[in-house]
């Protein structure tokens, strides 16, 4: 690529001529430079299993590698495009390698790629109905269709007078619906009682329910974890629920907002969505389902038992940007009640006034999220959609999920390993004998250290766990295979070395047992 | 492309064997549809001056257009984009057309958008260092970067102690400011007195300050939007300030937060940031600037004078979306102590906690946010900053000024029209006589019903007044021209029915003006 710097002379300012604006967006350059980085593109997914898969930069790497300041003159993509290679790539921890198995994957594919290209593209900003029709509308209908597709109850739908919008994560949908239930709740109670209402969740819920609550203004002291044991494969107990409200109702505090989980990021564990509906509406409180990483599961029939009881609940949102291929960002927010939403989020300055909005005959997306401005984040979804359709949408789920049964099945004939909690969708909770946290966090930092997978963990009911989870779209058997090698090979040397320098290492062992 | 569908048979499912998962990310495939999708975008920006800036199409246009569920099969790319054709883009607002002025400009170029797809592709979720050390680092880098271009205080610089993060919007932006300047003063005062906070903002302050203030749980009673009148072109005054957190003092309440505007949305008035932090400080109150729109111009040395007094400050921010050609979302926000909002936003469950995190030598930005899921934005600006040179940047955003400053001349010449505050940046706000909203607002809306350009409006000071705002990267002189030309074309029809139809007309001009 050197030789075409020799038409992006980087002498100093007064040499070079300033371009014209217009041409930062002028089509022939446009075009040009945009089948280069596909291209670059294309080759970084065709090369990516040959990187380690858990970046093996240190602290700071990239600040020695880079200039202090930004470059006067424009430098040409050809140049950029070398750093990139160079100084960026070694600084990633690739998700899209086959070879990761961390956190919940966050997957990609064409279809949610293409959709990303045309959205930026676009660049329309539809914050409300009359800024970009087209971004609007078509939000509205993809969440219909998939809010069919999980078989949601009408009710959710905008032909049930609910209906769905995209936000960008849990976190923010978590927000905007604690804010919707707290000022309903204000509304009942008097506006100066926001210190006693009362959110809960198990403490396996992601830490976004905590996030949500101290932002949206609830006293710290009003949070409620309430704990998941071993017993009820780490999902809420309604029982457990029941105390907790009662207790709080008891020293004169308001039960408010209920966060159940289906799928939590520990274990998968499934929050029973029924009963514990039954007890939290029975005092009129607000309750979310949170099924970021599963709910893409319960497209399939078979799946779709998770979300039984969502009928109860005020609101549903998951995460296509984790197992629904679009990419980043695209959380999916059902509603039962949208003027809850609105009512908290509602502004309508001057300057955004029109007529449509004034005939009540469009939805305004800025009144169900946080921020006023909104990227088209619909495309995506709908070219996932009609990519792919809904049979291989499917089929690509149920392929993760047999591959991590196949993990399971390899980790069980190894007698060395336990499976820590049955596997409900593709990933599998697993811990190495013996049973200590040491050990079993020496094995999963070599395995992450060898750069050949990137797994990671949890601690559920005082156990250490390695977690081994499915969903990147390049993911294929051999690539299982190969992880479990990976994990066999280290599990080989640290329990020999463990055995080797013996006492000391048992007797922490030991102490942790205990503890 | 009708002849393409051959190759992708859409019959029954039954007959159409299932797709491999793999191909949805297969590298070849990629390339083709990669390819294809540049194409497509390039030849939209090339025609992007044929079709009506505003869209023309009626609520609910696109459902009666789209099929009532998602395809059960997969449908080929040449299918669907002949729909986004057909179906998507007459529903478009077209915000990156040469001829777009309304609300502010959200202006994209070649490199932004390569930045996104780079983004896009990698698709890593950067929540804390571990998980893709580059999108932290080059993050603080370019954050840095730009700070200095902007002479920002060392403080509020990672080489400071203070920092840079990017968020989606404003509205993030402030929520997270406010939420940690509420528990820093709860933590003095008392975590129950969560009812006596007050935010101020001036009456031209954006929607975006009260929205915050209302997520965060501030008393909507507690939410003060002060008026600033035409005698200081609509900047907040400190004296008005002052009276208005006297007056809270001695009601009991507890003054919290202050956003200042650098270029308000209405009139792009700028408020005196070093006068009023003299007020707010006194009173250990948090100040943020938002300088959503305005920000970009101060990296020009003639413009910088805009914020001075901005080492007064909290935090600062500025949307590189609008005016800094990077695309939507992108909001740029500094703040001096990290620490404060670190301590209101982080959680830590176990899931991610990693050595580095531990060591207290990286940043974790999900710490600094409201989401826990992160893009990587920064590569954006990286490429923005790079491909163009601030050499360059600095003339792009002064032309948009001197085409503002063209189209003000012209108004000015036409001794029936007003320019109503004297214009700071890239954006002329103007009115026709007779100076009655009803005429002003029926122009308006036939310009934008021409669909040759789209402008909006505002209320100041009880006037209506249009807003031509200048901020489109593919904007010329001519398209100014042509802007000034549909104006005083549509005015022409106006003014004469106007004055034909006389007396009904007359009346309500003369009853609208009274009030």
């Amino acid at each position: 690529m050197g030789s075409l710097k020799l038409d992006h002379p980087q002498e100093d300012n007064s040499n070079s001529s300033p371009m014209e604006m217009t041409s930062a967006l002028d089509p022939v350059e446009f075009r040009r430079q945009g089948h280069m980085m596909v291209d670059f593109i294309a080759d970084y997914y065709q090369n990516i299993d040959k990187y380690p898969v858990l970046s093996q930069v240190d602290p700071g790497y990239l600040r020695k590698r880079l200039p202090e300041s930004a470059p006067d003159n424009p430098e040409p993509i050809e140049t950029i495009l070398q750093d990139v290679q160079e100084h960026i790539v070694p600084g990633l921890t690739h998700w899209q390698s086959p070879s990761f198995f961390a956190y919940f994957a966050s997957n990609v594919s064409i279809a949610g790629f293409l959709g990303e290209m045309l959205s930026t593209g676009f660049n329309v900003v539809g914050f409300n109905w009359v800024s970009s029709p087209a971004a609007t509308e078509l939000e509205s209908i993809v969440m219909d269709w998939l809010g069919n597709l999980l078989s949601l109850p009408k009710s959710f739908l905008f032909s049930g007078n609910g209906g769905g919008v995209i936000h960008g994560s849990t976190c923010e949908a978590i927000v905007c619906t604690m804010a919707a239930s707290r000022d309903q709740m204000l509304s009942r109670i008097g506006g100066d009682n926001i210190g006693k209402l009362v959110v809960y969740g198990s403490d396996q819920t992601h830490s976004a329910l905590q996030k949500a609550s101290q932002i949206v203004g609830i006293n710290p002291k009003n949070f409620r974890a309430i704990e998941a044991t071993r017993s009820t494969t780490f999902a809420l107990s309604p029982e457990s629920l029941k105390l907790a409200i009662s207790s709080d109702i008891e020293a004169g505090l308001v039960p408010l907002f209920l966060c159940a989980t289906v799928g939590t990021t520990a274990t998968t564990a499934v929050d029973p969505l029924g009963p514990l509906c039954d007890v939290a509406k029975h005092h009129g409180m607000w309750v979310h389902v949170d099924a970021a990483y599963a709910g893409s599961a319960c497209i399939c029939p078979e799946f779709r038992h998770f979300i039984d009881g969502i009928e109860g609940v005020d609101s549903f949102s998951f995460n296509a940007h984790k197992w629904f291929f679009t990419g980043l960002d695209c959380c999916c927010l059902w509603v039962k009640n949208p003027g809850a939403l609105i009512s908290s989020l509602s502004a309508n300055p001057e300057f955004l006034r029109n007529k449509p909005t004034d005939s009540k005959q469009v939805v305004d997306y800025k009144d169900w999220q946080i921020a006023l401005s909104r990227r088209f984040r619909a495309m995506k979804l709908w070219l996932v959609l009609r990519s792919y359709g809904v049979v291989n949408l499917r089929n690509f789920l149920r392929s993760h999920i047999k591959m991590a049964k196949l993990f399971e099945g390899l980790v069980a004939m190894d007698q060395r390993f336990e499976i820590v909690v049955p596997r409900n969708f593709s990933m599998v909770c697993f811990r190495v004998s013996p049973w200590v946290a040491t050990i079993n966090c020496k094995l999963l930092e070599a395995i992450n250290a060898s750069g050949r997978v990137f797994m990671t963990h949890a601690m559920v009911g005082g156990m250490y766990v390695i977690r081994c989870a499915v969903g990147v779209t390049q993911t294929e058997e051999k690539h299982i295979a190969m992880a479990w090698k990976v994990v066999q090979e280290h599990a080989d040397v640290i329990l020999k070395n463990h055995g080797d320098d013996g006492d000391a290492n048992l007797k922490l062992a030991l102490l942790d047992k205990i503890a």
